[in-house]
């Protein structure tokens, strides 16, 4: 693999790492972003990089989805959550980018989690998710967090052979509890907007409080 | 139409657009905003695009206030919304701009509904909307959801016909529930000072909380 | 005068007035700001102008401390809160900057008052206004809103003839209920600094609530 | 000393301190930093100036550890909490940058210390202060606030003294009660990287108010 190569998708993770920083999503070090670049390879932000001023250095190339992967070339080592990208890249045909975040907001909600979910609220805005009625009442998976990541990442391709469908329709998107965000997409721009649409939702529901994240749904007053 | 029309409003609305979305009032692709160009045409913002980063060719034109538009020359489609905007412009003469944002806190407020409507709080600042004593007590109406788009037009439509006026004065504003704020104004600086008052009135009323968005009138303790 | 007279003041309003406007201080063309260029004389923002992007012509000057003023040369009318203006500059000669925002944590600590006034809580920040030891509790004024603005001009001037003082300090500021912060400086660096401290407090105060804005003096737990 | 020298250090200070001034964490002219040179001399920002526009000259070099400098060359005074940094870098050989600022909600959290420290949530971005398991449960120091800033200093070498470790891991900062946050690391990188985490942690802790800042560990619901 030649140094400069994947430039414009090195770029575009740099831009989206910087805005998500930028947001308060990614303070410090915190987060990671990647994107498929062939059916069994991606690019992902290394090990403790400050997300808000990354270089083409910083992201790094992982080939094979199912091995924990070394250091780069550079001396870079991947994102420790690497097998959490791996998980979803090997699992999930349609995902070719992987956003994971860490938003006050969305450690909030994750500790409001009853049966390893949360309802998320009849917003219109969740249409921007794929939905087509946001009354029918959506539900959010909520993993457990651990030490050892790839447990998560264990738990979460079995969430996947589950197929647990609410209304016939799995969100592109999961909450670690205390551990953030994680949304894919078709590409990085469609990762993009579900994540801000997301974020939108959690803003909602952490000002609605605990009980206000399912408001009744029974006529108007 | 020449593709090269309209330059100054398609400019003044993608400047209103990215400034809506860098204040998280239209994240993703939500929302839309139109000005009008001639009696029967206006300028809409395309479907599905990202707010933050319009271009002209992402602002189409419609012609007829009455019937649904199909996509525009260059392919791209109106909002869904659009038929909102319709029965603004064929209904009030005074409308020559229409904002319809997704703030977090638009959508609080529309939870407090009752008889189709939210009281504002007396703040000095909703003099911005043309009242004249902000204690008399002013109420925004609350249009219902629907997923046919057009029905809430119908809807609006009904209440125009209505003539419900609060205190002799009627907003130049309404919400629909979970579905955010709709604005009107004389032209662009106008509604862009609408959207901007009535969200500083929205913020202040969800600190305030539900109760408090109906402060005691009486006397200063 | 000549239109090119006070060039440098008046450029300093404008960056405040930009830095409140972007604050969310000045949405729309609220709030008013001026500093007075002789002792009788001071420069103020003009009515109805958007105050995120004023231009030299939006400053108006105003000669004279006690009578309302016309319209400026070029047709633009001071502020319809200049008879405020005018009386900190006829009391206080130390007063030679004066500004007037609207955020929304002033207008929800107004609601707070008891007795006219709201006390403080005891943040080591507010030493920043000249007070010494913060836990001695002080308390900002209230004002009655009225829409007759030179109605709340005479209570100001009543209240600094009464000379009230909390111990043995006045705070440079004061609320006027449902209608933003007034604060003065000996120049508009200090009256700067004094919104941006107070505007701190106040957010302090709105996220402990209205109870939470006298927290227990005795003792650490 | 020559006026050129450190250049970088005061760059790299001046940076970091117009950043934390646009977070809302120095506001006016609060908070001070500073970045050790030589083992007995560090620079450190001057006091009463506004931190948003710090020039070269705003910050002034100490050297020696134990007593209260006077004024610096250019008559500059050192920040009047000069004795706080003194007593980190003379007590923790591993500090060589630390950090005090203002923010709202570590003036808030500071309110629910009990037993002069309180709990930090479980989330996994405190694993950035180099906790290894943060559902341990880690507290934070909160010193009492004290006119006499000397006594502060004293407060802390007592406590660095004592040397009470929660978990075998003392986290890098402490509150002092209504007077903000103060952080060291290695170098300024690390420092802020800190800062950003805790402000994190803290605007968590806020949302969840002061019951919610001690999550129930036991099981998932």
């Amino acid at each position: 693999m030649s140094i400069s190569q994947w430039t414009a998708e090195k770029d575009e993770l740099i831009r989206v790492s910087s805005h998500f920083y930028h947001k308060g999503w990614m303070v410090g070090t915190s987060g990671n972003l990647s994107v498929r670049v062939a059916p069994d390879t991606f690019l992902i932000t290394a090990s403790g990089r400050p997300k808000g001023m990354l270089g083409d250095e910083d992201l790094v190339s992982v080939k094979g989805l199912y091995e924990l992967p070394g250091p780069s070339g550079n001396g870079r080592k991947p994102s420790a959550e690497v097998s959490i990208h791996q998980a979803i890249y090997s699992e999930l045909r349609e995902a070719n980018a992987v956003f994971h975040i860490h938003s006050v907001e969305s450690n909030i909600v994750s500790e409001w989690a009853s049966d390893h979910s949360v309802l998320l609220p009849p917003l219109e805005m969740i249409k921007g998710l794929g939905v087509k009625d946001p009354s029918l009442g959506y539900r959010i998976d909520v993993l457990e967090n651990h030490l050892d990541v790839s447990r998560i990442a264990l738990d979460l391709k079995r969430l996947f052979a589950q197929d647990q469908v609410f209304n016939e329709f799995h969100l592109p998107a999961f909450l670690i509890r205390h551990h953030g965000l994680t949304v894919w997409g078709n590409d990085v721009l469609e990762a993009f907007h579900r994540i801000e649409l997301l974020e939108y939702v959690f803003r909602f529901m952490v000002a609605m409080g605990p009980s206000g994240s399912t408001p009744p749904m029974a006529g108007f007053h």
